[in-house]
């Protein structure tokens, strides 16, 4: 069975939004999946990397034993323009609709920077 | 009631764990209720931003309508050796058991980055 596109990507904002934007995508992970995933996730991620707008991610694997999520995707975009427009393509469905990607549910959601410091 | 101060404490690696560790921290924050989460959350990170091995955070605020998380914070530290220090303070106790903390349940956990780029 296919995976519903639309249920993996992150709801567009309500209101008119310009700024940049975040996505965080976690993502539940079964033990010994881990290889499975990231090469499922990898071939995603070549895709968006190449898209208008995309700025940068990091993907992090879970350290804590008790993490609820084993595996959350931090990535940045130019706008929620440019994002939700690397997400209508041909080619975002036809990765997305994987029937593998179905062992690997996750909950995306789009964010925006409110507090923000480095040492 | 205070808040119990264990179950607000991403847990430790199991195994031992020297590189960085990123803090993904998500909270429930019921609409209506941002001003009282945010006052509370900058007190912490006031805190934490002052202890040794802190290096960078980002707060995040949903704009996706139907995020499963309001609020996510994501915090850099040197190792997991100065993040449990810093979460194992007098400081730290008294400011995570305060009773206005229990209206913002949270999941934290601690990850390791393992695919990083940006344009």
């Amino acid at each position: 069975m296919p995976t519903d596109a639309a249920e993996r990507i992150a709801g567009a904002p309500t209101e008119s939004h310009t700024g940049p934007v975040t996505l965080i995508n976690c993502f539940d992970v079964p033990f010994g999946r881990e290889e499975a995933f990231l090469e499922l996730w990898q071939q995603m991620n070549d895709y968006f990397r190449a898209q208008p707008g995309y700025v940068s991610h990091r993907l992090h694997r879970s350290v804590s034993p008790n993490a609820r999520y084993r595996f959350v995707n931090v990535a940045t975009w130019i706008s929620n323009a440019h994002f939700q427009a690397a997400h209508t393509t041909d080619t975002f469905y036809e990765r997305v609709q994987q029937a593998t990607w179905a062992e690997f549910s996750n909950s995306p959601a789009l964010y925006e920077v409110v507090s923000e410091a480095s040492v």
